[in-house]
């Protein structure tokens, strides 16, 4: 898959080792491309292009920025039309530890509001960089990486990308349930800063056969 | 512990038989003493009896009822003043589908209002009646139950009451991240009712130790 990631923060070279290493394109898309320092755990093949470069042959687009720059990146990049866009952000506080919005509304829905011809896919919001870094498995388990959206070949196509990682792909309905994802995203900061369980933690839903089935 | 269950439907009779199990004197409160009929799996040490005889020796007291039916429930009932109360509910539009405030506030915020004498700890609201009903066990993993409050005695009080069930506590913060437990709730009731995973399923936060530590 031809993977822009637009970004080169703790969540885009996260996002681009493990695209890399499940063996996709990636490309990274910086407004200064040259001035762009990433891990040095960041596989070669990940290549640091302008955004519009980055765009360009790619089937599928991260927002990897911050949700306050998403705006401006929307309107400087492009064209979207037809893009498969996969918002990673959560809407958060200047301070990292409440959101900004919620409950009526959501980032994902704020931005697939921004580029109507997009097909916008909530994922990643619930995984800290540090979990992406480190990879999947967290003992016996892998980490499950939340995927919401509206359109069905692009919920697919995401859900491929996330499995092709080694993460596991939980479908969470439509786009508007990002109103959901976007508060566990805050619950899990909580925890992780200001509760004490360090950044290593990554929520998910245990299940068990039905006693009745 | 002496604990007062207000509500005689599935979530009430779970946790009734939970506590009941664990040792606990649980007395469930009802409107109508007489008609309640509970589980034949409730254990025979749980009384039924009219509220306020319920609330009279009761510590702590579960509001087990529907959200939409609580402002009665405080009403009608108390003394709350000193009272640890539990909100275990989920402000749910009629067809449970969405949740019916959020953000700025949450179910258990508005509770504690209605009730400033009494310590309100948010608990048990991401556990369905079937899972209560069956128990904490999902193979090697025990089923967390989330506890927000801001009384430090009251949320160990309740922290102590849910380890002594076999559920895993998990303080999840002051009583505001409500705002975060009950939109978990809901993406959890999702997951169960529209996504095809049925009840037999709980919330939880994987942990991994930290490779720099």
């Amino acid at each position: 898959m031809n993977i822009a990631i637009i970004g080169t923060g703790h969540m885009a070279s996260g996002l681009a080792k493990q695209f890399a290493l499940a063996g996709h394109r990636v490309m990274l898309g910086s407004r200064h491309p040259a001035q762009a320092s990433l891990p040095a755990s960041t596989p070669s093949s990940v290549a640091v292009l302008a955004i519009p470069q980055a765009l360009q042959s790619a089937e599928v687009v991260f927002l990897a920025v911050p949700f306050a720059a998403v705006g401006d990146v929307i309107q400087a990049a492009g064209p979207w039309d037809g893009k498969i866009v996969v918002d990673i952000t959560n809407p958060l506080t200047p301070d990292f530890m409440e959101l900004s919005r919620g409950f009526t509304t959501s980032a994902a829905e704020e931005i697939a509001r921004l580029i109507p011809g997009a097909r916008v896919v909530k994922a990643f919001n619930t995984v800290f960089a540090q979990v992406l870094d480190q990879g999947p498995d967290f003992g016996s388990e892998r980490v499950s990486v939340f995927y919401a959206g509206d359109d069905e070949s692009a919920n697919q196509c995401i859900a491929d990308l996330i499995a092709s990682t080694g993460f596991k792909p939980v479908y969470a309905g439509g786009l508007k349930n990002a109103r959901y994802l976007e508060p566990l995203a805050a619950l899990t900061i909580q925890l992780a800063y200001a509760l004490g369980h360090g950044t290593q933690i990554a929520p998910a839903f245990l299940e068990r056969p039905s006693a009745s089935s």
